[in-house]
């Protein structure tokens, strides 16, 4: 907190130390992304953030703090489930989301990297984990929504219904390498939705 | 096939170069288990074999020939799901065995260390992709069989109810890097064994 950077005031939105954070971690994640975590350098997010590599180094400290905050600085972005006034429906959107962030999405290659990188530093998967921790968190609104709606019984634990919506289409897309075609988003939309109606989110006694 | 090591007849049960082809894949599974798929080189896994590193780069190529060689041995070993006698304390057992395998089990560096390699390179992505084919198709034997016990219906797709037994455990150990408690497993058992029952793995039209 002693340098200039970092002094109270001057990290207001707009101001050159929020310009250079956000330059800074989003040169970090496209490094990610187009080279994976193995070849990454503090010199090259220097380079494409345009930012002096002392800085970089002083205030994130290696590569690690750099992967970490970037993941972090992901999670804070605004981002929102979609609603489509029904568990099944919003359950399929979410599936459909996560499907395409790792074959669409401009951050395709960010995704499939942060998940790499956990693999190969304590500090990213921690971040990692936040980040998922996040995503379940609004991802769950649309459960609590449903239970309200009467479509799942009170008790039945949002996040959980979350995790099972989604894990299917991480285990084919990173696990098992296969494609995910529409139909298995259906089904696991259909199964998850349905499995919650009957209780079966509610925690056992 | 001009080598010595390679000649028909040479690779015999307990001969010569069967035992070099295990010693150089074991211990390639055994540098990829301890120090990951970045960190391997053909001079250590030929120092560790005992294999001369002639030999190792004239029958594998490289790194990744070795890796994809050692996951494709990997899914060669006997393997067979436990059966309970019921579709639903099959898949328990399954996600089970699943779960210890990322944390239990000798084996346990080498199976997160095969998915994170998969994100380096298309020749380890190809041989997960086959060796969890082969997982899918010998767990499957427990749901085809459930099938003719009534126990889910006719044209159910064994495949995909082992895919929605597992993939929650994997989901949690490597995307969401969370732990997984036996409710959890307990949870995602029961869920698939009652779709099943309803017949949500039955292709649509």
């Amino acid at each position: 907190m002693s340098s200039q950077e970092s002094a109270p005031g001057s990290t207001r939105p707009g101001g050159r130390t929020a310009r250079n954070t956000v330059a800074v971690l989003q040169a970090t994640l496209d490094e990610l992304g187009e080279h994976g975590y193995g070849a990454i350098t503090v010199d090259l997010v220097a380079a494409r953030s345009g930012v002096h590599k002392a800085t970089v180094y002083r205030r994130w400290g290696g590569v690690d703090g750099l992967v970490r905050a970037a993941l972090d600085w992901s999670a804070d972005q605004d981002w929102e489930p979609t609603r489509t006034g029904a568990l099944h429906t919003d359950l399929l959107a979410l599936a459909e989301t996560v499907a395409q962030g790792f074959t669409e999405a401009p951050e395709r290659e960010v995704s499939a990297a942060a998940v790499a990188a956990a693999f190969e530093s304590e500090a990213v998967a921690g971040a990692l984990r936040r980040f998922m921790a996040d995503r379940h968190r609004r991802s769950a609104a649309v459960v609590t929504e449903a239970i309200a709606r009467g479509e799942a019984p009170e008790g039945t634990d949002p996040e959980e219904v979350v995790r099972s919506a989604v894990a299917p289409v991480y285990y084919r897309l990173l696990v098992s390498r296969e494609p995910v075609s529409p139909a298995d988003l259906r089904r696991t939309a259909r199964i998850t939705a349905d499995a919650a109606a009957e209780g079966a989110f509610v925690p056992g006694p």
